[in-house]
């Protein structure tokens, strides 16, 4: 269930306290996209991710990323040339690295979300590799960690209130691999120190 | 002797047919900044370098860099973090890292370019660690590579028109560092395939 979603109910303590970020309602702490609380964890429309974006992250608005797909399995990002060219008319690779760096975060986010874990999320670190010149429009895929990793993750988030993980997103354009980013992340509870 | 002092006189094969971005004079091949041509190898303006990255790479705008120092020995460039902001109210780790890359790129260009080097730059890959949350304006900060690296690269280059080198941007807030890219560029001759 999407935090837009009046009576998401989502106050109690197993609810960690959130809020959404677009609309306002809900409780007043952690900021998350959605909450997929219903069984079928339905994914979250990729609009309201866009939005989300968009408004906490004005780079994301100024490199005119879009979001293509928003779901716990797989986060799939989109920008266009213009606004991330460089001088040999070609992407940035700044631009390519953030568009690459918020898929990753995009991905990890809402797959707490889908758990009903509220987090704050810190990159640590991250390695990118620029394989093709982009000249057109193109797209950052982030997919689910293997599911060993993800469970030790989330067993460590729930035990510790901090974990760490490795989310790779890969960079497309025309149909083939452009770039490869390795980000790693830290999950912080809510609770715990920055 | 910046491009954009009349009378370079830039068009002979030693200074490999250079042209102003900014004004367009020179000549009409490769597009680098400033040319030091003088004995004295007179550092550009800030000025120039800021006015070539905002015309070329609109993310620098964007992002409102601007350009504290441009040495062939240290190129610093200075960020706000309004424009740079996440979620959080830190600085978005893709704006970090793209003024990161941004610094060492113009290290690299400014340093080619006090050679009488005309280069395509390519960055082929990155790492980036962040080490401290950026509350405030931040700055990069690349240096020039150790010595013998650098006579290595430019020896390289000179003889096969493509070269490797690391060049390592740190940034800085408030005064202490907050994060640290090595960047792997690649300097292509003019002349080479991209």
């Amino acid at each position: 269930m999407c935090a837009a979603r009046p009576g998401a109910g989502a106050c109690d303590a197993g609810a960690q306290r959130r809020v959404s970020p677009v609309t306002g309602r809900g409780c007043p702490r952690a900021a998350t996209l959605c909450f997929w609380q219903t069984p079928e964890r339905a994914p979250c429309p990729p609009r309201e991710l866009e939005t989300y974006l968009h408004a906490h992250i004005p780079l994301s608005r100024a490199m005119q990323v879009s979001v293509v797909q928003a779901a716990p399995d797989e986060v799939v990002l989109s920008a266009p040339l213009a606004p991330n060219i460089n001088h040999r008319d070609t992407v940035f690779g700044g631009s390519a690295s953030a568009v690459a760096i918020l898929a990753a975060w995009s991905l990890l986010h809402t797959r707490l979300s889908a758990e009903g874990l509220a987090s704050r999320l810190v990159i640590q670190r991250n390695t990118m590799s620029y394989e093709q010149p982009i000249v057109g429009r193109f797209t950052a895929t982030a997919a689910a960690p293997d599911a060993e990793a993800w469970h030790q993750f989330v067993r460590m988030f729930r035990r510790k209130g901090k974990a760490r993980i490795t989310v790779v997103s890969v960079l497309h354009f025309a149909g083939a691999v452009a770039g490869r980013l390795e980000g790693e992340f830290v999950a912080l509870g809510m609770d715990q120190p920055a």
